[in-house]
Protein backbone atom coordinates (compact mmCIF):
# COMPACT_ATOMS: atom_id res chain seq x y z
CA UNK A 1 0.00 0.00 0.00
CA UNK A 2 3.05 2.58 -0.62
CA UNK A 3 0.75 4.07 -2.94
CA UNK A 4 -1.35 4.93 -0.41
CA UNK A 5 -1.72 8.89 0.33
CA UNK A 6 -0.90 10.92 3.44
CA UNK A 7 -3.46 11.78 5.67
CA UNK A 8 -3.18 15.74 5.80
CA UNK A 9 -1.71 17.79 8.85
CA UNK A 10 -3.66 19.82 9.92
CA UNK A 11 -2.59 22.60 12.66
CA UNK A 12 -5.19 23.92 14.67
CA UNK A 13 -4.71 27.07 16.94
CA UNK A 14 -7.34 29.74 18.84
CA UNK A 15 -7.51 32.64 20.72
CA UNK A 16 -9.74 31.54 23.61
CA UNK A 17 -6.98 29.06 24.74
CA UNK A 18 -5.80 25.46 24.91
CA UNK A 19 -8.60 24.41 27.24
CA UNK A 20 -11.39 25.94 25.53
CA UNK A 21 -14.71 24.15 24.29
CA UNK A 22 -14.31 25.34 20.80
CA UNK A 23 -10.79 24.22 19.96
CA UNK A 24 -11.55 20.66 21.48
CA UNK A 25 -14.71 20.38 19.10
CA UNK A 26 -12.62 21.61 16.05
CA UNK A 27 -10.42 18.74 17.06
CA UNK A 28 -12.58 16.12 16.97
CA UNK A 29 -14.01 17.32 13.39
CA UNK A 30 -10.30 17.75 12.05
CA UNK A 31 -9.61 14.10 13.25
CA UNK A 32 -11.83 12.88 10.64
CA UNK A 33 -9.60 14.51 7.93
CA UNK A 34 -6.27 13.90 9.06
CA UNK A 35 -3.36 13.95 11.95
CA UNK A 36 -4.04 16.78 13.80
CA UNK A 37 -1.25 19.57 16.19
CA UNK A 38 -2.60 21.84 18.50
CA UNK A 39 -0.87 24.53 19.17
CA UNK A 40 -2.38 27.08 21.21
CA UNK A 41 -1.96 29.88 23.83
CA UNK A 42 -1.93 27.72 27.16
CA UNK A 43 -5.19 31.10 28.48
CA UNK A 44 -8.04 33.31 27.02
CA UNK A 45 -5.98 35.61 24.43
CA UNK A 46 -8.99 37.29 22.88
CA UNK A 47 -8.81 40.40 21.29
CA UNK A 48 -5.08 40.01 20.06
CA UNK A 49 -5.41 40.58 16.56
CA UNK A 50 -2.11 39.31 14.59
CA UNK A 51 -0.50 41.37 17.97
CA UNK A 52 3.24 39.33 17.72
CA UNK A 53 5.46 39.28 20.57
CA UNK A 54 8.92 41.45 19.73
CA UNK A 55 10.11 42.32 23.28
CA UNK A 56 10.05 39.43 24.81
CA UNK A 57 10.11 35.43 24.54
CA UNK A 58 7.98 33.05 24.18
CA UNK A 59 7.73 29.44 25.85
CA UNK A 60 5.68 26.40 24.90
CA UNK A 61 5.31 22.69 25.81
CA UNK A 62 3.98 19.60 24.77
CA UNK A 63 0.77 18.50 26.93
CA UNK A 64 0.49 15.14 25.29
CA UNK A 65 0.17 12.92 22.17
CA UNK A 66 -1.85 10.32 21.27
CA UNK A 67 -2.76 8.42 17.81
CA UNK A 68 -2.91 10.88 15.56
CA UNK A 69 -3.08 14.24 17.86
CA UNK A 70 -0.48 16.10 19.55
CA UNK A 71 -1.26 18.85 21.82
CA UNK A 72 0.89 22.16 22.40
CA UNK A 73 0.49 25.20 24.40
CA UNK A 74 2.25 28.52 24.21
CA UNK A 75 2.61 31.82 25.83
CA UNK A 76 2.29 33.60 22.83
CA UNK A 77 -0.69 35.21 21.13
CA UNK A 78 -2.34 33.33 18.10
CA UNK A 79 -0.26 34.59 15.47
CA UNK A 80 3.22 33.67 17.88
CA UNK A 81 1.83 30.19 17.65
CA UNK A 82 1.43 29.88 13.84
CA UNK A 83 4.62 31.54 13.72
CA UNK A 84 6.76 29.41 16.96
CA UNK A 85 4.63 25.66 15.03
CA UNK A 86 6.02 26.62 11.16
CA UNK A 87 9.24 27.80 12.15
CA UNK A 88 10.37 25.33 14.75
CA UNK A 89 8.11 22.33 14.81
CA UNK A 90 6.76 22.16 11.21
CA UNK A 91 10.69 21.95 9.38
CA UNK A 92 10.02 18.86 6.98
CA UNK A 93 6.74 18.95 6.66
CA UNK A 94 4.27 22.43 6.50
CA UNK A 95 0.89 21.93 7.85
CA UNK A 96 -1.93 21.23 4.68
CA UNK A 97 -4.42 22.92 6.74
CA UNK A 98 -4.50 25.68 9.69
CA UNK A 99 -8.06 25.81 11.68
CA UNK A 100 -8.12 28.54 14.11
CA UNK A 101 -11.44 28.46 16.51
CA UNK A 102 -13.66 27.78 17.22
CA UNK A 103 -14.08 30.85 18.67
CA UNK A 104 -16.41 31.32 21.33
CA UNK A 105 -17.81 34.86 19.72
CA UNK A 106 -19.07 36.25 16.80
CA UNK A 107 -15.48 37.48 14.26
CA UNK A 108 -18.18 38.88 11.37
CA UNK A 109 -18.06 42.75 9.95
CA UNK A 110 -15.18 44.60 11.96
CA UNK A 111 -14.56 41.77 13.98
CA UNK A 112 -12.04 40.36 11.96
CA UNK A 113 -9.74 42.94 12.65
CA UNK A 114 -9.38 42.74 16.24
CA UNK A 115 -10.28 38.60 16.30
CA UNK A 116 -7.08 36.60 17.59
CA UNK A 117 -8.73 33.82 15.51
CA UNK A 118 -8.77 35.24 12.65
CA UNK A 119 -5.18 36.68 13.44
CA UNK A 120 -4.03 33.15 13.43
CA UNK A 121 -5.81 32.13 9.79
CA UNK A 122 -4.70 35.31 7.96
CA UNK A 123 -0.87 34.40 9.75
CA UNK A 124 -1.17 31.06 7.82
CA UNK A 125 -2.42 32.57 5.01
CA UNK A 126 0.25 35.01 4.48
CA UNK A 127 2.81 31.69 4.96
CA UNK A 128 0.57 30.11 2.31
CA UNK A 129 -1.10 27.72 4.41
CA UNK A 130 -4.70 26.91 3.27
CA UNK A 131 -6.43 28.60 6.80
CA UNK A 132 -9.97 28.98 7.71
CA UNK A 133 -11.24 30.98 11.20
CA UNK A 134 -14.29 29.13 12.30
CA UNK A 135 -16.31 31.90 15.39
CA UNK A 136 -19.70 30.62 16.96
CA UNK A 137 -21.98 33.90 18.17
CA UNK A 138 -21.99 32.97 21.46
CA UNK A 139 -19.60 34.29 23.93
CA UNK A 140 -20.27 31.56 26.75
CA UNK A 141 -17.74 29.71 27.88
CA UNK A 142 -20.11 26.42 27.87
CA UNK A 143 -21.74 27.37 24.44
CA UNK A 144 -23.48 24.30 22.27
CA UNK A 145 -21.30 23.83 19.13
CA UNK A 146 -23.32 20.59 17.77
CA UNK A 147 -25.40 22.46 15.21
CA UNK A 148 -22.00 24.24 13.83
CA UNK A 149 -20.23 20.29 13.32
CA UNK A 150 -21.89 19.30 9.95
CA UNK A 151 -20.95 22.58 8.37
CA UNK A 152 -17.20 23.11 9.60
CA UNK A 153 -17.05 19.04 8.01
CA UNK A 154 -18.24 20.12 4.72
CA UNK A 155 -16.27 23.52 4.26
CA UNK A 156 -12.87 21.53 5.38
CA UNK A 157 -13.79 18.84 3.07
CA UNK A 158 -14.16 21.68 0.33
CA UNK A 159 -11.11 23.67 1.14
CA UNK A 160 -9.14 20.23 1.20
CA UNK A 161 -10.63 19.80 -2.18
CA UNK A 162 -10.31 23.22 -3.59
CA UNK A 163 -7.41 25.03 -2.61
CA UNK A 164 -7.61 28.26 -1.82
CA UNK A 165 -5.12 31.04 -3.52
CA UNK A 166 -2.06 31.99 -1.36
CA UNK A 167 -3.69 35.61 -0.12
CA UNK A 168 -6.72 33.89 0.55
CA UNK A 169 -8.01 32.64 3.78
CA UNK A 170 -11.84 31.92 5.05
CA UNK A 171 -13.72 33.99 7.99
CA UNK A 172 -16.18 31.65 8.89
CA UNK A 173 -19.03 32.64 10.61
CA UNK A 174 -22.26 30.33 12.80
CA UNK A 175 -25.01 31.90 13.97
CA UNK A 176 -25.69 30.72 17.39
CA UNK A 177 -29.23 28.71 17.44
CA UNK A 178 -30.57 26.80 14.48
CA UNK A 179 -29.26 26.94 11.01
CA UNK A 180 -30.89 27.70 7.83
CA UNK A 181 -27.93 27.05 5.29
CA UNK A 182 -24.55 28.58 4.37
CA UNK A 183 -23.88 32.43 2.01
CA UNK A 184 -20.74 33.52 0.95
CA UNK A 185 -20.37 36.75 1.81
CA UNK A 186 -18.10 40.28 1.88
CA UNK A 187 -17.39 41.81 5.53
CA UNK A 188 -20.69 44.07 6.32
CA UNK A 189 -19.00 47.58 7.04
CA UNK A 190 -19.57 48.52 10.78
CA UNK A 191 -17.73 49.56 13.72
CA UNK A 192 -17.75 49.78 17.51
CA UNK A 193 -19.09 52.03 19.22
CA UNK A 194 -17.54 52.06 22.64
CA UNK A 195 -18.41 53.05 25.84
CA UNK A 196 -15.61 52.85 28.74
CA UNK A 197 -16.59 51.98 31.92
CA UNK A 198 -15.04 54.28 34.62
CA UNK A 199 -14.18 52.26 37.82
CA UNK A 200 -12.05 53.35 40.95
CA UNK A 201 -9.31 51.66 42.19
CA UNK A 202 -8.56 51.48 46.16
CA UNK A 203 -7.07 54.92 45.50
CA UNK A 204 -9.57 56.49 43.97
CA UNK A 205 -7.37 56.34 40.74
CA UNK A 206 -9.74 56.07 37.48
CA UNK A 207 -9.30 53.13 34.99
CA UNK A 208 -11.47 52.40 32.26
CA UNK A 209 -12.94 48.75 30.79
CA UNK A 210 -13.94 48.40 26.86
CA UNK A 211 -17.43 48.02 26.31
CA UNK A 212 -18.96 48.77 23.47
CA UNK A 213 -22.48 48.28 21.12
CA UNK A 214 -21.64 47.15 17.64
CA UNK A 215 -22.99 49.00 14.91
CA UNK A 216 -23.75 47.83 11.76
CA UNK A 217 -23.52 50.28 8.65
CA UNK A 218 -25.53 48.46 6.08
CA UNK A 219 -27.88 45.75 8.20
CA UNK A 220 -30.45 45.55 4.67
CA UNK A 221 -27.01 44.18 2.43
CA UNK A 222 -28.39 41.11 1.74
CA UNK A 223 -24.24 39.60 0.74
CA UNK A 224 -22.87 40.81 3.81
CA UNK A 225 -21.94 38.71 6.99
CA UNK A 226 -23.76 40.21 9.39
CA UNK A 227 -26.96 39.98 7.39
CA UNK A 228 -26.23 36.16 6.27
CA UNK A 229 -25.69 35.67 10.72
CA UNK A 230 -28.89 37.46 11.46
CA UNK A 231 -31.04 35.69 9.26
CA UNK A 232 -29.69 32.45 10.21
CA UNK A 233 -27.14 31.65 7.75
CA UNK A 234 -23.74 30.76 8.59
CA UNK A 235 -22.00 33.33 6.32
CA UNK A 236 -18.30 32.54 4.80
CA UNK A 237 -15.95 35.50 3.71
CA UNK A 238 -13.04 34.87 1.30
CA UNK A 239 -10.86 37.24 3.69
CA UNK A 240 -7.58 38.40 2.20
CA UNK A 241 -3.86 39.71 4.25
CA UNK A 242 -3.90 42.40 1.11
CA UNK A 243 -5.25 44.97 2.99
CA UNK A 244 -4.86 47.98 -0.30
CA UNK A 245 -7.71 49.76 -2.29
CA UNK A 246 -7.05 49.11 -5.41
CA UNK A 247 -9.87 51.91 -6.92
CA UNK A 248 -8.65 54.82 -4.06
CA UNK A 249 -5.23 54.09 -5.72
CA UNK A 250 -6.55 55.03 -9.48
CA UNK A 251 -8.32 58.11 -7.67
CA UNK A 252 -5.30 59.61 -5.98
CA UNK A 253 -2.67 58.70 -8.53
CA UNK A 254 -2.29 62.33 -9.30
CA UNK A 255 -0.82 62.96 -5.76
CA UNK A 256 2.82 61.85 -7.16
CA UNK A 257 2.46 65.27 -9.53
CA UNK A 258 1.01 67.44 -6.53
CA UNK A 259 4.11 66.58 -4.33
CA UNK A 260 6.54 65.41 -6.64
CA UNK B 1 -13.86 87.59 12.99
CA UNK B 2 -16.69 84.96 13.95
CA UNK B 3 -16.48 83.54 10.04
CA UNK B 4 -12.92 82.28 11.10
CA UNK B 5 -12.70 78.81 10.59
CA UNK B 6 -11.75 76.45 13.12
CA UNK B 7 -8.37 75.20 13.61
CA UNK B 8 -8.38 71.54 12.58
CA UNK B 9 -8.45 69.17 15.56
CA UNK B 10 -5.69 66.46 14.72
CA UNK B 11 -5.47 63.54 17.29
CA UNK B 12 -1.66 61.69 17.15
CA UNK B 13 -0.41 58.25 18.50
CA UNK B 14 1.90 55.35 17.46
CA UNK B 15 3.19 52.48 18.80
CA UNK B 16 6.44 53.16 19.69
CA UNK B 17 5.07 55.10 23.21
CA UNK B 18 4.82 58.56 23.90
CA UNK B 19 8.57 59.89 24.18
CA UNK B 20 9.83 58.42 20.76
CA UNK B 21 11.34 60.46 18.39
CA UNK B 22 8.84 60.30 16.01
CA UNK B 23 5.79 61.21 17.83
CA UNK B 24 7.68 64.44 18.33
CA UNK B 25 8.48 64.78 14.72
CA UNK B 26 4.88 64.18 13.71
CA UNK B 27 3.42 66.43 16.76
CA UNK B 28 5.97 69.22 15.07
CA UNK B 29 4.23 69.18 11.71
CA UNK B 30 0.80 68.57 12.74
CA UNK B 31 1.25 71.92 14.77
CA UNK B 32 1.31 73.98 11.44
CA UNK B 33 -2.36 72.72 11.01
CA UNK B 34 -4.48 72.55 13.81
CA UNK B 35 -4.60 72.01 17.57
CA UNK B 36 -3.13 68.48 18.34
CA UNK B 37 -4.33 65.93 21.19
CA UNK B 38 -1.22 63.29 21.55
CA UNK B 39 -2.67 60.40 22.87
CA UNK B 40 -0.33 57.50 23.16
CA UNK B 41 0.93 54.14 24.90
CA UNK B 42 3.05 54.95 28.15
CA UNK B 43 5.60 52.70 26.49
CA UNK B 44 6.69 51.04 23.50
CA UNK B 45 3.91 48.44 22.45
CA UNK B 46 4.94 47.50 18.54
CA UNK B 47 3.49 44.48 17.04
CA UNK B 48 0.55 44.96 18.79
CA UNK B 49 -1.74 45.42 15.27
CA UNK B 50 -5.11 46.08 16.38
CA UNK B 51 -5.18 44.16 19.83
CA UNK B 52 -7.31 45.91 22.41
CA UNK B 53 -7.37 45.81 25.68
CA UNK B 54 -10.60 43.10 27.00
CA UNK B 55 -9.17 41.08 30.20
CA UNK B 56 -8.64 44.47 31.88
CA UNK B 57 -8.31 48.24 32.37
CA UNK B 58 -6.69 51.04 30.71
CA UNK B 59 -5.27 53.78 32.54
CA UNK B 60 -4.76 56.71 30.84
CA UNK B 61 -2.89 60.15 32.76
CA UNK B 62 -2.45 63.64 31.06
CA UNK B 63 1.46 65.12 30.44
CA UNK B 64 0.98 68.78 30.13
CA UNK B 65 -1.11 70.93 27.80
CA UNK B 66 0.36 74.23 26.56
CA UNK B 67 -0.92 76.20 23.62
CA UNK B 68 -2.50 74.25 20.47
CA UNK B 69 -1.09 71.20 22.44
CA UNK B 70 -2.08 68.44 24.89
CA UNK B 71 -0.46 65.09 25.55
CA UNK B 72 -1.81 62.27 27.49
CA UNK B 73 -0.25 59.05 27.74
CA UNK B 74 -2.00 55.79 28.18
CA UNK B 75 -1.61 52.01 29.64
CA UNK B 76 -3.39 50.17 26.30
CA UNK B 77 -2.02 49.32 22.72
CA UNK B 78 -2.34 51.97 20.45
CA UNK B 79 -6.42 51.02 18.94
CA UNK B 80 -7.01 51.60 22.85
CA UNK B 81 -5.56 54.77 22.48
CA UNK B 82 -7.82 55.50 19.46
CA UNK B 83 -10.66 53.73 21.12
CA UNK B 84 -10.44 55.59 24.94
CA UNK B 85 -9.46 59.38 23.26
CA UNK B 86 -12.37 58.93 20.79
CA UNK B 87 -14.92 57.90 23.36
CA UNK B 88 -13.87 59.18 26.82
CA UNK B 89 -11.66 62.69 25.61
CA UNK B 90 -13.83 63.91 22.24
CA UNK B 91 -17.66 63.65 23.22
CA UNK B 92 -17.95 67.04 22.14
CA UNK B 93 -16.01 67.29 18.94
CA UNK B 94 -14.68 64.52 16.77
CA UNK B 95 -11.00 64.78 15.75
CA UNK B 96 -11.04 65.79 11.65
CA UNK B 97 -7.92 63.69 11.25
CA UNK B 98 -6.30 60.89 12.84
CA UNK B 99 -2.15 60.51 12.46
CA UNK B 100 -0.41 57.57 13.91
CA UNK B 101 3.86 57.30 13.61
CA UNK B 102 6.24 58.29 12.86
CA UNK B 103 6.82 54.81 13.16
CA UNK B 104 10.74 53.74 13.47
CA UNK B 105 10.72 50.85 11.08
CA UNK B 106 8.95 49.58 7.75
CA UNK B 107 5.51 49.20 7.64
CA UNK B 108 5.00 48.28 4.24
CA UNK B 109 3.77 45.23 2.78
CA UNK B 110 3.00 42.06 4.84
CA UNK B 111 3.91 44.27 8.08
CA UNK B 112 0.62 46.28 7.90
CA UNK B 113 -1.30 43.17 9.32
CA UNK B 114 1.55 43.05 12.54
CA UNK B 115 1.90 47.09 13.05
CA UNK B 116 0.53 49.00 15.98
CA UNK B 117 0.83 51.99 14.25
CA UNK B 118 -1.29 51.10 11.01
CA UNK B 119 -3.71 49.37 14.00
CA UNK B 120 -4.54 52.75 15.55
CA UNK B 121 -5.05 54.16 11.21
CA UNK B 122 -7.18 51.35 10.75
CA UNK B 123 -8.91 51.62 14.22
CA UNK B 124 -9.57 55.67 13.19
CA UNK B 125 -10.56 54.89 10.06
CA UNK B 126 -13.56 52.17 11.07
CA UNK B 127 -14.34 54.85 13.38
CA UNK B 128 -14.74 57.14 10.23
CA UNK B 129 -11.63 59.48 11.24
CA UNK B 130 -9.58 60.90 7.98
CA UNK B 131 -6.09 58.78 9.16
CA UNK B 132 -2.84 58.52 8.13
CA UNK B 133 0.47 56.19 9.27
CA UNK B 134 3.70 57.21 8.78
CA UNK B 135 6.20 55.28 9.36
CA UNK B 136 10.53 55.67 8.27
CA UNK B 137 12.36 52.50 7.80
CA UNK B 138 14.89 52.97 9.76
CA UNK B 139 14.37 51.00 13.10
CA UNK B 140 16.57 53.13 15.25
CA UNK B 141 16.02 54.89 17.97
CA UNK B 142 17.93 57.99 17.47
CA UNK B 143 16.88 57.80 13.66
CA UNK B 144 16.80 60.77 11.33
CA UNK B 145 13.31 62.38 10.61
CA UNK B 146 14.47 65.82 8.48
CA UNK B 147 13.95 64.57 5.25
CA UNK B 148 10.46 63.10 5.82
CA UNK B 149 9.09 66.16 7.52
CA UNK B 150 8.09 67.66 3.92
CA UNK B 151 6.68 64.89 2.32
CA UNK B 152 4.44 64.15 5.84
CA UNK B 153 3.71 67.92 5.26
CA UNK B 154 2.56 67.43 1.69
CA UNK B 155 0.32 64.74 2.30
CA UNK B 156 -1.37 65.87 5.83
CA UNK B 157 -2.21 68.71 3.42
CA UNK B 158 -3.50 66.67 0.71
CA UNK B 159 -5.73 64.76 2.95
CA UNK B 160 -7.49 67.79 4.95
CA UNK B 161 -8.23 69.06 1.58
CA UNK B 162 -9.09 65.91 -0.27
CA UNK B 163 -11.41 63.91 2.33
CA UNK B 164 -10.63 60.04 2.41
CA UNK B 165 -13.30 57.56 1.87
CA UNK B 166 -14.80 56.29 5.27
CA UNK B 167 -13.61 52.89 4.80
CA UNK B 168 -10.06 53.84 3.57
CA UNK B 169 -6.81 55.03 5.36
CA UNK B 170 -2.87 55.65 4.21
CA UNK B 171 -0.46 53.63 4.76
CA UNK B 172 2.42 56.35 4.28
CA UNK B 173 6.28 54.62 4.51
CA UNK B 174 9.47 56.65 4.01
CA UNK B 175 13.03 55.38 3.11
CA UNK B 176 15.58 55.56 5.23
CA UNK B 177 18.06 57.76 3.47
CA UNK B 178 17.62 60.50 0.22
CA UNK B 179 14.15 60.53 -1.10
CA UNK B 180 13.66 61.00 -5.46
CA UNK B 181 9.60 61.31 -5.01
CA UNK B 182 6.53 59.92 -4.24
CA UNK B 183 4.48 56.84 -5.45
CA UNK B 184 0.78 56.02 -4.67
CA UNK B 185 1.17 51.71 -4.69
CA UNK B 186 0.03 48.72 -3.60
CA UNK B 187 0.80 46.61 -0.74
CA UNK B 188 3.30 44.52 -2.30
CA UNK B 189 2.94 40.29 -1.64
CA UNK B 190 5.54 39.32 1.08
CA UNK B 191 6.10 37.44 4.08
CA UNK B 192 8.35 37.02 7.14
CA UNK B 193 10.79 34.00 7.08
CA UNK B 194 10.69 33.25 10.59
CA UNK B 195 13.51 32.12 13.04
CA UNK B 196 13.39 31.78 16.72
CA UNK B 197 16.46 32.20 18.61
CA UNK B 198 16.44 29.72 21.49
CA UNK B 199 17.52 30.88 24.68
CA UNK B 200 17.68 28.88 28.11
CA UNK B 201 17.13 30.24 31.40
CA UNK B 202 18.92 29.81 34.74
CA UNK B 203 16.91 26.43 35.31
CA UNK B 204 17.55 25.56 31.86
CA UNK B 205 14.25 25.85 30.51
CA UNK B 206 13.84 27.08 26.24
CA UNK B 207 11.92 30.23 25.67
CA UNK B 208 12.12 31.10 21.89
CA UNK B 209 12.52 34.94 20.87
CA UNK B 210 11.14 35.63 17.35
CA UNK B 211 13.74 37.09 14.59
CA UNK B 212 13.12 36.50 10.81
CA UNK B 213 13.77 37.88 7.08
CA UNK B 214 10.89 40.03 5.40
CA UNK B 215 10.83 37.91 1.93
CA UNK B 216 9.20 40.15 -0.90
CA UNK B 217 7.46 37.64 -3.41
CA UNK B 218 7.27 39.96 -6.24
CA UNK B 219 10.53 42.26 -5.90
CA UNK B 220 10.12 43.56 -9.40
CA UNK B 221 6.45 44.71 -9.20
CA UNK B 222 7.03 48.71 -9.73
CA UNK B 223 3.36 49.44 -8.75
CA UNK B 224 4.02 48.25 -4.95
CA UNK B 225 5.54 49.82 -1.81
CA UNK B 226 8.32 47.25 -1.08
CA UNK B 227 9.61 48.29 -4.78
CA UNK B 228 9.05 52.06 -4.10
CA UNK B 229 11.08 52.01 -0.55
CA UNK B 230 13.93 49.87 -2.31
CA UNK B 231 13.91 52.47 -4.98
CA UNK B 232 14.22 55.44 -2.99
CA UNK B 233 10.25 56.49 -3.16
CA UNK B 234 7.96 57.34 -0.71
CA UNK B 235 5.07 54.76 -0.47
CA UNK B 236 1.71 55.68 -0.37
CA UNK B 237 -0.94 52.88 0.42
CA UNK B 238 -4.99 53.14 0.20
CA UNK B 239 -5.64 50.80 2.92
CA UNK B 240 -9.23 49.15 3.77
CA UNK B 241 -10.45 48.03 7.14
CA UNK B 242 -12.59 45.73 4.51
CA UNK B 243 -10.27 42.39 4.71
CA UNK B 244 -12.92 40.77 1.88
CA UNK B 245 -11.62 39.58 -1.49
CA UNK B 246 -14.33 40.30 -4.04
CA UNK B 247 -13.19 38.31 -6.44
CA UNK B 248 -12.80 34.93 -4.58
CA UNK B 249 -16.15 35.63 -3.34
CA UNK B 250 -17.52 34.86 -7.14
CA UNK B 251 -15.00 31.89 -7.61
CA UNK B 252 -16.67 29.84 -4.58
CA UNK B 253 -20.44 31.06 -4.89
CA UNK B 254 -21.45 27.74 -6.04
CA UNK B 255 -20.52 26.36 -2.54
CA UNK B 256 -23.79 27.30 -1.39
CA UNK B 257 -25.39 24.85 -3.36
CA UNK B 258 -23.05 22.08 -2.31
CA UNK B 259 -23.19 22.92 1.39
CA UNK B 260 -26.81 23.24 1.77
Amino acid sequence: MNNEKKRPLILITNDDGVFAKGINTLVEIALLFGDVVVFAPDVVRSGMSNAITVHGPVVYSKLFSEGGLTVYSCTGTPTDCVKLSNYVLFKDRKPDLLLSGINHGSNASINVIYSGTMGAALEGCANRIPSIGFSLCNHSWDADFSISKTYIKSIIGLVLENPLPNEVCLNVNIPSGAVKGVKICRQALGYWKEEFEPRQDKNGATSYWLKGEFMNQEPDAEDTDDWALANGYVSIVPTSVDLSNNEYIHVIKDWELKIN
